[in-house]
């Protein structure tokens, strides 16, 4: 019994498919018998629900179109696997699955709630003596995992968010004579680090966002108010980076002033959005100027048409390294993006405990937000800018990227 | 006296710059002493704010990278002319000032108002004996010009729009076990050019938008809601496309039931924006759903860095045949672009009478929208297919496209 089981969780990503192109390529490398996929995940799982990995990727075209397709190629799930002392029947099932499939090696590409269920099945697999091996592959645009230097993910949704803060600041100056404030909202609910990456964007040709607001300072509107007076007073198109979840010193996030009402998910997250709005009719009540609020929404989590090469393949390796571990018998671990250099940068994979990495969120160190929380220093750009090198170049078909789609 | 003086008027689009640059290489071409350009239009020229294009474009690099550089790269303004006999001082300080740098010819890359301006002052020219002579570039996204078969700027936003509209599908449906209503909100007051668009997306590894809403059919809130309905008994997840200039029967834009307090710009135009989150939060309500408004913005008239090469060229050439035709001695006319043939496409560069586009409209055929106006059929796509077609590939430094800026 060789084979092996991947499933993806949460969010998607640009590149959350070339990770599972790595685990499919290196489980086949080392002499995996039979891959399959779980249909969304672990709740898909549960229902016996799973794809032959052999029939779908048949030939390397199809493999190179998985690399390049957005998004779960499996589908994913929200689903949070109970306590198993709690719930002990639905670990007996998973597991009956997993034995009816010959299953060795489990692999769960995800982020934080994902390792959190890798580590329970992992644990409950070495409390019945289970030969099961779990390993999780890191994946959210997020950049909140701990133990990893970054995670697959962030590097292309950085990109995308930094060509769109430039070509959006071209956008806005072109009416240089009026006074006109942009407000971009990028995701990140306690983590700042996509927000950050508008930074980018700063450069010879692109002066950048005026201001920079992560969820790691909390916001306080009489200063943002001041700063962004002041920085009238200089100059007449003035774009501005919020993070989705900023929130005041009682942290209480400032969507929420928007509105009261925000619905929950099934861990308990608030659902985020309407902070740039929110800001913006401020601005206008204020400033009387024009205003526009840019909500990045899913496209940038979504927009592998302009991946980063180096984020595509980091993704493949981690989960190549993944699935190799789980073969070599190793479990409960978490394949990480080691940073060896930066100039030039070098980056290898390694492995972690899943435990130091369930439920555990890394944020954008404080001392790299500068100039009273409304600003990211040197130091985020010299760790960003590695991870936004490189063009995936999509295969384009009649004018479109292409996609590789589970019927 | 042989100067060709050029300038950008109205909203951005990703390939102005290119209708720049061929102004600008096919005037020395023809050899015109100096190129000027207005900064800001013609609002700008009323001040004397003017830039030498010799010395900004002084190698084929920057040539280049202007083609490819999203937004009006001289500046723009929504400045409206007034009638010659109402303010004739207007028209006698722009002939000074055009007296001033010995133009021979004035070009007016821009859309509907731009092209009243170009006709205004022509006009005016003619009724003085002037010698001088003003030619039209189109440029819009929104497609929406009379006498030509589409508009530079239309493709790339086009292209744009498709691809996040695929790449958005593949977003939403990795929750296949949820219901989830996405309604994606795409430019377009008048004219729904840009949203059917969205149905490009579809194709083998896509469905496609399960509805889309132009502006040019009324828009019925029970009829959406019956048809969502149907939709929901066959399939979870609902991708919409709706135009922001959606109305009802009563012409009431569906965006102002949202917010009866929009702002009106200088042409007494209405600001759109919200019917995205206006038609979301209803379907929350009546279906219970988890839905998602996703409003395009601006990021659908400034990316360039997915730029359609036939849009670029397009417009490169359109800039070039106007000067041409400026300095031929010919006034009052705009480039247009004639197709000549769907497969294979092609595509001539004609001229037409500026006084037949300025300030007229052009919509969507209405017998290209079907299924009661909540589809657009495969005429629109004949149509629409070739205009995306082609990578203008950015000029990548340091993982994000290159832009050429103006001091």
């Amino acid at each position: 019994m060789k084979n092996v089981l991947v499933g993806q969780s949460g969010g998607p990503s640009s590149v959350i498919n070339s990770s599972l192109a790595g685990v499919y390529c290196r489980a086949k490398a080392l002499g995996a018998d039979k891959v399959y996929g779980m249909r969304n995940g672990i709740q898909g799982f549960l229902e016996d629900r799973v794809a032959d990995l052999d029939e779908i990727l048949s030939d390397d075209y199809k493999i190179e179109l998985l690399k390049k397709t957005p998004a779960s190629f499996l589908g994913s799930c929200r689903f949070k696997l109970p306590d198993a002392d709690k719930k002990p029947e639905v670990f007996e099932k998973i597991f009956a699955l997993l034995n009816k499939y010959e299953i060795a090696a489990c692999i769960y590409i995800g982020g934080n709630d994902s390792m959190d269920t890798t580590r329970k099945l992992a644990e409950y697999g070495l409390s019945i003596g289970s030969p099961i091996r779990f390993v999780g592959a890191p994946k959210t645009i997020d950049n909140d995992l701990a133990e990893t230097d970054h995670t697959p993910g962030f590097g292309s949704a950085a990109k995308f968010i930094a060509a769109m803060t430039k070509e959006a600041i071209r956008d806005e100056v072109v009416y240089s004579t009026n006074r006109t404030i942009y407000i971009m909202e990028i995701m990140g609910r306690n983590a700042g680090w996509l927000t950050a990456a508008s930074a980018l964007s700063r450069g010879e040709d692109c002066p950048g966002p005026d201001l920079i607001y992560l969820p790691e300072a909390d916001f306080d509107l009489n200063a943002f108010r001041a700063k962004v007076a002041a920085l009238l007073e200089k100059k007449n198109n003035i774009m501005i980076a919020v993070s989705e979840g900023i929130h005041d010193e009682k942290g209480t996030f400032i969507c929420e002033y928007a509105d009261s009402d925000k619905a929950v998910d099934a861990f308990g997250h608030k659902q985020m959005g309407g902070t740039a709005t929110y800001l913006t009719q401020y601005c206008e009540r204020e400033f009387g100027c024009k205003t526009r609020a840019i909500e990045l929404s899913t496209l940038q989590r979504c927009a592998a048409h302009i991946a980063s090469l180096t984020d595509v393949n980091e993704a493949f390796a981690s989960g190549g390294k993944a699935v190799e571990a789980a073969l070599s018998g190793k479990t409960a671990l978490m394949a990480t993006l080691l940073r060896k250099g930066d100039e030039p940068y070098v980056c290898e994979i390694g492995l972690a405990d899943v435990r130091k990495i369930s439920n555990v969120e890394r944020k954008v160190p404080k001392e790299w937000i500068t100039e009273e929380g409304s600003n990211v220093s040197e130091d985020f750009i010299r760790y960003a800018r590695p991870l936004i090198q490189g063009e995936s170049q999509p295969v384009m078909v009649n004018g479109l990227p292409r996609h590789l789609v589970l019927d």
